[in-house]
């Protein structure tokens, strides 16, 4: 059900996607899918954490700005080449008038992969490619903050140099 | 009008805020009103500009890192101190489904603003006090759209220590 819900909405967006679809592409009932998922934002939402989840993996192969390169750029690379860029953007811009919307997405979503970078960011600390007196948290801010910046303010484009620009200034800083 | 219009939005929220309102304060008829604005929420919008533009001045003081921390904090506390936060946020978050306001948005809010904020930068690595190499409009995301990022999805705070840290970060690097 999952599976064919987040498949729905990234292949179609969020203005195609119908319990009735998702019910026809599952071998469902409507009442099975009600009787799990309160509405249709809900099973969309639910959709597409399961299936974005893989593409969105943090890697930990050791090295810090490899690993913050490869992730940034699946994450680009799935706003801006399927809908779930458009999906994203008017979850959060929906989120700003809907406090049960917004509580969802801060714990089902934005928490959790706030963690898990943060993590990754620790290690790299441990193993000392990082300073220890800088909060991940705020690296977090300043790389996916950043896309999410040009995908709801699109006034210059969100690309794969851009993350990579993210992530030489966070790492060098751009002091001369 | 726009100050009377940037007042009350800034002191009440968007919620409270009606032409009638303005009209009072401004002593002016909804007719006058209505003649230039063709809406509330162009009204609202344009008010909060006129009243926002001078907090959220840049200054240029010849020291690239305490003319951004002065900007920030300003900019930081007009988010989190007055109803500008919550208005901003609505706006952005109704230009998701709204391309009229998002055009709008755009061109008389994030982009003369990105230009102003580069502008600085660019003064800053003429003055050799910022990489020649940095791209200025990277930046902006990595210090303002970072910060739009904790009102946008607030799991983790927005205050003036945070705003520090993305200078800090962004200037010095967090590469040990």
């Amino acid at each position: 059900m999952l599976a064919a819900a987040g498949d729905l909405l990234l292949r179609e967006g969020m203005a195609a996607f119908t319990i009735e679809k998702v019910a026809t592409l599952a071998g469902a009932s409507r009442m099975t899918i009600y009787k799990w998922w309160p509405s249709k934002g809900a099973l969309a939402f639910d959709g597409y954490r399961a299936t974005v989840e893989p593409t969105l993996a943090f890697p930990d192969t050791g090295d810090l700005a490899t690993d913050l390169r490869t992730q940034l750029h699946a994450f680009v690379r799935l706003l801006t080449e399927t809908p779930a860029g458009r999906v994203m953007a008017e979850l959060i811009g929906q989120a700003q008038t809907d406090p049960e919307l917004r509580a969802s997405l801060l714990e089902h979503y934005t928490v959790p992969r706030r963690e898990r970078a943060a993590e990754v960011m620790r290690r790299a600390q441990e193993r000392g490619q990082m300073r220890a007196d800088a909060d991940p948290q705020v690296v977090v801010d300043q790389l996916w903050g950043a896309c999410y910046h040009r995908l709801l303010t699109p006034d210059h484009p969100l690309t794969v140099d851009f993350a990579d620009a993210l992530v030489d200034n966070v790492l060098r800083g751009v002091a001369a």
